[in-house]
């Protein structure tokens, strides 16, 4: 017998992993949601709530409370723990060290309870709790990604598909870097239907696309939900399910997500955004881009911005 | 040309009304979701967030922050409005004078735009909001339904689920009467694969049925799920999607949901839960049940509790 | 790692073969098809024009011809290979002979390729083919499954739908016994919304329910079809496919599909259409229901037609 | 009230159409099919099978036969009509006058029944069909569309996708041009992540790409899946869904279909595969490639070819 339940861990109970959860269960990619938090009644509240919504489905999905060491048969554990709030003017960055503490007690839990699925880490600073991640698991690096700069890209599509008035799927739109301020479009490789985003943007609106302006309204807009209403979840939620939704339908594509790079684009050390071809094993393959000079720049001092802060992991 | 956006308006912007919004997000049930909320930060950040995540589905969702007054064009409205948070001890009962007032604004704001699409009413307590939409509006009463017992329902088949290991799709049980402690299952009417409720237990667990306790169980279920994370949400938002689905979908499934009675079960003046078949129209009829004896007096004590509450509408 | 893409191997890509494929694809149940068939330009004619289709689906489903011993790595091999088309007068018992051989062929090789699936049987006479499958296999009989009656309870709750406006999903109205004309709809168990359909029937329509006229109009359909069209494939593809789901999803739901019976009933020594829990292992259960007199008698029948062609096994 | 069924007729009950009604009703696209066949015993069939499939699916899809006259509440009518099969030594051009006789009697009646919606042709020789239609329709161009090169362009992407290891859905490979040997792929425009197919071709597979051999390779498929199995149906029918769902859903995609021409591209007097804008109201607008000098001559040539046989319709 080879079918099996595909079991996905959500690990905190916060608003991105509970909205992630019910992503999950809406769109039927899984047959078990397994949620862990070390507040025990919150957890169970959720775990409640969500098996009412599960009724509803078509399968029987199985929603349970877990220990975090008790993993050995999970498929895909997300991370969504956090160390606390953003504070106004505070970094992604910020974020770190209290989180840092958090991801050092988990991670070897996991490992010795026998894990051997694929991390995919909600955690921010992304970029670096994924590679602190993949330091602490021992795993392989295919099985060690992080959402990173998808959010980001899926927001470049969408606000070019609401000025350009074409669906963002027909936006071939790429943002690179780090989840955070160094992350940047690379539009040498951006097009619609093959155009270069600016002549179509000329073409669509008259005017001429202000490129900078564009990528800070990106770069900030989670940043602007955050103000307007406390927390920013169902955006990001919504790039867990997809990416569960690739690696479980084994569906090759290529999404910009967090890698550790062994080599690719001339670097190691670090977990960065780059397009990887997701697969049922993880990471099939990193997509090395031709970055025109510019991009080049940015995506050097992404490298070194978040080195920078793997420097500093507890 | 025929074709045109389903478009779903939900007035409130709190856990239930947002959660909505991204189950019909997820599930891609219509074609536009308006958000109203009278705090325009909260709400707006809610939209930016929800738009994210539309950027992965299929279609291109548009979502907006509205006024309730401009709703010419909804299909469905679905009333998540709260008159303040529920504190302990609370019944769903106590928060209706508040509720109310709100709901005097809003319905005939909505009515002077030209409303014309289904009222769903999810607002607490529900049987008595229903009512009063359905008075406020002058609508058919095919048009104004509220969630009333259909996430009861789906409690008590779910919990039925998980003790019998048998799908909840599976299980046949019905409850009717107030979404509320005077609600009740209809054992007399409830089967799997028809055969009744209690036989099957029997068979499964070896077991008699304790049908009190799991009709308490039920019962409390909501209040449980409040009292461990202070919200229930994705149950609820799941019945809301579910019935939006069987409203596009012209289903003729029968849900019990609150409904204006005129007649029927031997009574008039109130909405309450039974089961009603939906089309695109909204409820297109009413089933009646032959209800046992004790059943009976359990749907008059029902009755008497909501007309009680409807007389203290302001 | 324990994610693995779910493959479905069709064997035999006649009309409800390439359409049972087709089903499958359209509805993202499985990441992979295989193909099998002796009309080798054909099969691969059908590969190639799934795989055009299957370019449009979210995830990257793989189609491939396969022979049918390579079939160790199959979750659920579906058998719908045919002895030759039915002449006119001929019932679905007079393709055994035919159809038999060619069973007794395929499933020792399939054996020795390793196979540990889930057979399920959509050939004709189906039941009687799932008890050939079941002794030529040595599989568990949890693992051996016919379509059996499960299309026919469906053409049932579809006529009643159409005769009472009331959607096939509330009802829940039974077929058990033979797939072929020693079926028959289980009355006492049947019900709408947990009423007696009969009850139903006379409130909605005005008249009372023929009982034996809409039992032969079910009995009859799929002649009726084939006689129009020269064959039957979307319906039975649809409930290979819905069967296929059931498994996958592990919804334990209870479909009346063809089982192995060892005790239950009362019998054993054939395989017949009654109610089984459907979870990924397979039956996880049958489902025993306390017959009225006369449909005891009509099940007793059943068994007996079915094991008369049992014993003409070659 | 707003919410309406959504329905889709298919007229024509062969291969094509009855694969695309299977393809629509598995994924739920719409929720009225009205089948059209002079063969009145065959599309009763094909609507019971249907139907009986239906039963599976959430909503309650209606099913039914009609004339092409009764189309007044139709949202897409898809042709399908053929004039005879292929033979041997064909091209889709000789199909030509048969298949036009037909439609010039069609489109008429259906005029005369009210027909407002979008006109889908899928009946070959597809662009100069659409143009036909359009002329006899005298509706808006943005109403009349054919399926031109999408299938095409599926069949490059899903080609790639296998040479490459890629998902398809990360190929943005463009086909232009008749949906026939007059098609040509946009070299230009196509890319995968952005970067030049050829060069990934070279880095994934150490070989270069044989342009001109994978563009005749997807130009045969669909002669070649004829040779072996007589005919194709679901690459189409899937195209005809993915068309309709993005209609339903105003998904504002871009897909490469064949479009009346009023100055785009310099050309006017027919209808070519272009890129288009899809919305609920058809056409939204062409896209407008700047193409490479050969890929000019190659476009100069597919209009040529088309404007000729256009000339030849009766």
């Amino acid at each position: 017998m080879n079918t099996k339940p595909r079991k996905v861990m959500i690990i905190g109970s916060g608003n991105v992993g509970t909205s992630a959860a019910y992503a999950l269960l809406n769109q039927n990619i899984c047959e078990a949601l397994l949620l862990v938090d070390l507040d025990t009644a919150r957890v169970e509240g959720h775990c409640q709530d969500l098996r009412d919504a599960a009724a509803f489905m078509p399968g029987m999905m199985s929603i349970d409370v877990r220990d975090a060491g008790d993993c050995a048969d999970v498929d895909i554990a997300v991370l969504t723990v956090s160390g606390g709030a953003l504070k106004p003017g505070q970094t992604r960055l910020d974020e770190l060290t209290n989180t840092a503490q958090i991801v050092k007690k988990i991670v070897p839990q996991m490992m010795a309870g026998g894990f051997n699925g694929i991390f995919l880490v909600a955690t921010n600073p992304c970029d670096i709790i994924t590679w602190q991640v993949w330091q602490l698991s021992g795993l392989p690096r295919s099985q060690v990604i992080g959402t990173g700069v998808w959010l980001d890209t899926t927001r470049l599509r969408r606000t070019l598909a609401e000025k350009l008035e074409i669906g963002a799927q027909s936006i071939d739109a790429f943002i690179l870097g780090e989840h955070g301020d160094a992350q940047f479009p690379v539009w040498s490789h951006s097009s619609v239907y093959g155009s270069p985003v600016s002549d179509v943007c000329l073409k669509q609106t008259g005017q001429p696309l202000d490129r900078d302006a564009l990528a800070e309204t990106v770069r900030k807009l989670g940043f602007e939900i955050y103000a307007r209403k406390g927390c920013t979840e169902y955006g990001i939620a919504a790039t867990i399910a997809e990416i569960c939704r690739n690696i479980f339908t084994g569906s090759h594509r290529a999404l910009a997500i967090s890698c550790i790079l062994d080599g690719e684009y001339g670097e190691r050390g670090l977990a960065i955004g780059v397009p990887a071809v997701l697969a049922q094993s993880g990471v099939q393959q990193i997509i090395e881009l031709q970055l025109a000079p510019d991009e080049q720049v940015k995506f050097s001092h992404a490298v070194s911005v978040i080195k920078s802060n793997i420097a500093r992991l507890p």
